[in-house]
């Protein structure tokens, strides 16, 4: 069920069932000579919505600008501070909260997002209870990182071995080439690639990861993979989705 | 141009020719027994798509939630503060002007988004300047309400008369009619609807208009209306991006 | 009655009569080689108090600075961010509303005041009902924008035709000749005024508009035209008021 | 010289006399059974006047409402939180600071203020030197306190010994009868009236101080008494400027 | 009773006895040639365990960092933004507060802080009614300047007269070389040393005070004095706080 | 070399070495029955401490209160919010990187605050960036948690397996027993002892684990352990400080 192709008398009728919900969160940043700007907010949808069919839970809209402050060197990114993004998460909990929903279910795209998701959570919690929302206590939300899913990464191993890297991954590009097989881009890429540096500020990431890439060879990538990747992690979260509305 | 499905390479050539872009903002409200809860959001993707292809323009990632707060007394409803979207749109037009673009045109599928816009539009020139870009001078921001069109208006007063009405109208439903014609709901509607009354709080909006409507009918829509009218908007809203494209 | 000049026992059995209150709002800005920089808030502020006397209604003191940001690379202007602005009027209806007021009516001299204090509204309609205020659902505020009553509207047009222009017009330095007929300002004008650029960065403001004034001629105005104005502003804005104290 | 009176080019021309501004900052709030809850704007505005008078100083408007939140269970009381205030103080600063003027001279009304404006200051030194105003290193703020000038508290304890108390004083209603003899109000008052507890939250503010007074009696003001602490804050403030205005 | 060497359920006992609670706060700030960085915090520290030793209170963490933008010209200064403390300050209250602490003492080493702390204090009251906190209206904050105490004030006089100054003392660096008699520092000092020059931007107070001293003489310190301007905030401030516990 | 025991010369005479600065982090909030209320401010204090020795780095004075709103359900509890805590720590690294500090390793006690740091580092990056500062581009922050260290993961499991559990453990229990050994505390805690839910909201969390720990068996420390821990980690952590001082 997609929240955006419903209307509030569906909303209602559903939260007679659950008080589930899964939430799409991506990034608009570049991935490397050949990625999709959208990478990781189409691969987010993509597993959302599948996850979504898989357990009759209702999908809302994608977040598809996240905190991505470190791409921003490279033209097309947008990204939100992660003070803007912790208020914008807790407008969206707030709303559905008081609504009726407690239990939400983050289907996240991009490892940038992480960090400033759980500092949201915290922030919302405590603002829940300060507003006395008769359910505040029941609020409870959770990220699941689809590229974290063990299927995931074992079936990246295989396919790619130290070649997956950990930005514009083949595995990333080749759920987008599925998904949007019309989209898939070809172009020359250096065959040394660095590694190894870690993520601050902006400036220094453009200029240790010139291309973009973090130690990935997404030329590997091909849409039949993508099937592959977007298959398993929809199993892997319909089950984690499932063990978090039952549990405690 | 689509920058979801593009690359920063391309975004990179993109700014050799053009420093504009448009950015879909919707909302994610209800809209009624039968509007989508996705209404504003898919009709001015929709609508920005066609103006991106006619005017081979760079579309960014669609701007889900907006700035919906009356509408929050109906589960299914998600907004932001004005306060947190003045910062959110802060930080896109921030980035994208870091990149090269000066010429960001919204177009905006919601009335209620109108004044936070413009208010973050203010926020953000001056906060251009004191950061001393380069270009800051030359950012413009433009709102253009794909209903407010005349074409638009003219054929829904032709059309629907006084039905129209001024939420979950006939024509935006046609629009999402016409978008996703597998998600056409059926529901009573009351054959009164109250209209005339201004927009406070939530709980007040809900007291007043009970099923969410105002002053519409959307039972009149059709998807070849919903066609009518999505033509018609990009027709005009083409013309509006160009003009302010090449405006001084 | 004037909220200063009262006592807070004054305050009190005026509750007992009325819950509204007139806020008059200005602005301090540049106007143009004659206008008075306190045009918007001395107009405003005028206005208001005759509206008070006329309609019985207290009168709150006036918002001298708003949100003039384009304004403000001309000497003179202080403007709020939005994001301020937003947060004062918050802070404003919060503790009146807490004192038992519900209706609050803005009486506005500065166009650029519109969109910030419309924002202001939502973000505070949301915050009063988050506070769990006894009259949250009742509280409810309206901008009256004395330079768009229609009545002055048309005297405008009779008297100067296309040389009200938009800023530093006749008609608003008119009504602040009668009420400062001691600050009436000579200074020479150019004959040419450029008009139809629309307000982005205050660099570019001041770049298109060298003079401050926006296709206007306050040449024209007179202090007896002011008197005009300023009868018909009251006049139209006393039955606004009573209207939006009187609707439900 | 009154910035609201004055046109930008008359700022202009003052601003190659002078970088200096005195800007009046009062409050709204109760003062007891017979006094105006515009006092300290009033006395604040008066005096800054008389001020810019003998000085030849620019005059801003006066800032009405400041922060007053322990009067906020009497109505009438508006007050903003301190970080309202400091933003709003940061922006005023900021506009002038850019447009040339660098010392800012607060002539303010109440005590309350005090604490916020300080902390705005060093808000704003540290704001202004981070955009990198050529005048940053310049910029001064002082808050000059009319009614803890020595020649007033001398002549207040003259007159009134210790019934000038610490609220709703005689000295600072005096001067409002002075300045608005039509709004002299006559209301009973407790003989007794307690003084020495200090200011914590609203509630136990009102639970304390009932009638709003704290330890005066302000039925010992007159006119007369006004026009001299008037005169007396006035000659002792100039002084004060001008040194401000000479200091290093 | 230190709160960082109790557990819980200790603190749950103390809270049945006391809701008093001593929070020390200082600053990380240059102190001239020979004065500690931590002077502020190290002073405040010590007296604020002296004084819960007195009185059986419970002692806070030391809050290390408060306001001293006007030192952060100088290296190893760090300070927080009046606006950040003001949360800062108000997050520590409202979690003690609904643990049940309603009294709050906060012992101060540095004159910087005080107006924030107000401000702050302030902020707090009115959240936390708003919070509607069953007691709210019993919370109560107060700032105790060790360095203004009545009998310290006199110490310094006698052993230093007018060579005490105002920032960098020889009674603060005195209480330092007691407490960490291994970190006395030499360093050759001007026999100049300027003083009168108010505090404005961090830039301008370097260029004015360039070895960081203001007026002071730190030279004439000893350990010995040290412990006696101790014993001497120790015993004033334990009244003190023992008087405010019992207030009204 | 600690900050607060140094003078700006000697932090001026350090940065011409080493533009590095460890900052301890830890908490104020609940340990179950017999761990400090500041354990984690404690561990990482001793530990920041001995890596500063071993390395001859500057250790800045710890942040004592940290992100534990999921414990101040129990008292004595302090806690930031997450948005307060990336100000705070964006002033912070601010000043410091202003000063010349370019390396900032923040050595952790408390997994509540990873997340809400690293949203920090990111805001900070880029906050550094807009200010246009000459050395933003090499500054790199890094969090080190004492805990994680493999060689006290290590340590841990042989001397508690599953006894050590995730909060108020043995091994944190140990070292604040090897610092503070006048505070080992004694209580009887049951023998069972909850594990395994996530981390929501503060009620929840008390809900559940009533006396506070999580899985953990404290009684299993000893000063001697803690002894053990502390070297394991000053020994882990230096090595780890150096190479991130060495690193590109």
């Amino acid at each position: 069920m997609i929240l955006h192709l419903s209307t509030w008398h569906e909303v209602e009728a559903y939260l007679q069932q659950s008080q589930g919900i899964i939430i799409p969160i991506g990034s608009t940043e570049q991935h490397g000579p050949t990625g999709l700007i959208g990478t990781d907010a189409i691969t987010a949808e993509a597993i959302a919505r599948g996850v979504g069919e898989a357990t009759q839970a209702i999908v809302a809209p994608t977040i598809n600008v996240g905190m991505a402050l470190h791409h921003t060197a490279f033209p097309g990114t947008i990204s939100l501070r992660p003070s803007t993004m912790i208020q914008m998460v807790r407008d969206y909990i707030t709303c559905l909260a008081k609504a009726g929903f407690t239990k939400f279910y983050f289907i996240n795209g991009h490892g940038g997002n992480i960090a400033t998701l759980k500092a949201a959570f915290s922030e919302t919690y405590a603002y829940l209870e300060d507003l006395r929302l008769n359910n505040a206590q029941q609020v409870q939300c959770q990220v699941a990182n689809w590229f974290m899913c063990s299927s995931v990464y074992q079936l990246a191993k295989e396919l790619y071995g130290n070649q997956e890297g950990s930005h514009a991954t083949p595995s990333e590009v080749a759920v987008t080439q599925y998904v949007y097989p019309e989209a898939i881009k070809q172009a020359p890429l250096a065959s040394e690639v660095r590694s190894g540096h870690r993520i601050y500020s902006a400036t220094d990431f453009r200029a240790y990861y010139s291309d973009g890439r973090m130690g990935s060879n997404p030329a590997l990538a091909t849409p039949e993979h993508g099937k592959q990747f977007l298959d398993l992690a929809v199993k892997e979260l319909s089950n984690g989705y499932l063990e978090f509305l039952n549990a405690e």
